[in-house]
């Protein structure tokens, strides 16, 4: 892919608008989970609000590039989560850095349910591309299945709660968006998975 | 335990509460993705926004009690969800129709990472509890595990694939509230339980 240099008020625009996205990342990391206003945004770029809501058209549309920022940044730092499960366990334990950003993602990530907001597109198309992605990863991890390593907790009741917890409610995500998933089905195959994994490992004991 | 029924003017206010409880659940029902606001439940009970807040405190604590009416909507219609996992299925199947619900509670639990959020309790007590019972019906379900049943999705990739996406969101709720959580290592356990009985499921086949 060649990718053309943009001239003249295109470019200085392009380039605004990274040092506004670079201010906005560095903002989150540093908010902990408290939010981060677009006064504060603006202020650390020497701008006004309103300067700085032009160049993304809307608050919501300024939060959804920031967002798309962010994964650009994971992906140079880790590489292609999709194709690398390392890569995507290191973005995960690097997200447990920035919980601004965290709480950023699940905020626009319910927020964008609705068509007609800004990140609509950018939440169906993620997670369209990142189940494919996933998909094809499972599918070759199931050919050689990863042997237990320190870094992943034990399969006990406990951690099994946890997952069936996270995916009741981080499928309701994928469903505002993709109403075909039957959830119900879904969990009801989760909790057999779960429940065979919990029965293998006492077997061991 | 006994319940006494308050009379005077606490009696109305919960009656009056209870009222605007029963609106929104109802407006949310009827929203689909589209949000619901103050004024729509206002003028459902015929009441001024300022009224309704007055009953409640502030907007946020206005949602985080319609949360509560639906958590005891849903206990009174299933059971409890925490003691039968027929509950939770059914409560999963009846979100599907109620989609301005699951957003609302989306769109909350992100809002409820901050500590002064009015539903930060809510949220910290609700998965606290929630982990627990669940981690007790899963024991038991590991001691006789569930047989594969039609409303079950069938165990392949894409299936697996969406399990794992969900969990990675749904557990980054849990973490907001419970930094402890190692949220890397738990993946790292459920990408080895899935991709393992995928193996197993093609070994079937």
């Amino acid at each position: 892919m060649t990718t053309r240099r943009p001239r003249g008020p295109y470019a200085k625009s392009t380039a605004r608008r990274r040092q506004i996205l670079d201010a906005a990342l560095a903002l989150y990391a540093e908010a902990g989970t408290r939010g981060v206003s677009v006064r504060e945004i603006a202020q650390r770029v020497g701008m006004t609000d309103a300067g700085v809501l032009h160049h993304f058209g809307s608050r919501e549309a300024l939060l959804t590039a920031v967002l798309e920022a962010r994964d650009r940044a994971d992906a140079e730092a880790y590489g292609d989560v999709r194709e690398d499960p390392g890569a995507a366990l290191q973005v995960i334990a690097h997200n447990a850095g920035t919980p601004g950003l965290v709480k950023l993602f699940l905020d626009v990530a319910a927020a964008a349910a609705e068509p007609g907001h800004p990140a609509h597109g950018y939440f169906a198309e993620r997670y369209e591309r990142y189940r494919d992605g996933t998909a094809a990863f499972l599918k070759s991890s199931a050919e050689a299945p990863p042997v237990p390593t320190a870094r992943a907790t034990p399969v006990d009741a406990a951690w099994a709660a946890r997952m069936l917890l996270a995916a009741i409610d981080g499928l309701q995500l994928q469903w505002l968006l993709n109403p075909d998933i039957d959830m119900a089905a879904d969990l009801a195959a989760l909790h057999r998975v779960l429940a065979t994994a919990l029965a293998d490992r006492s077997d061991d004991g």
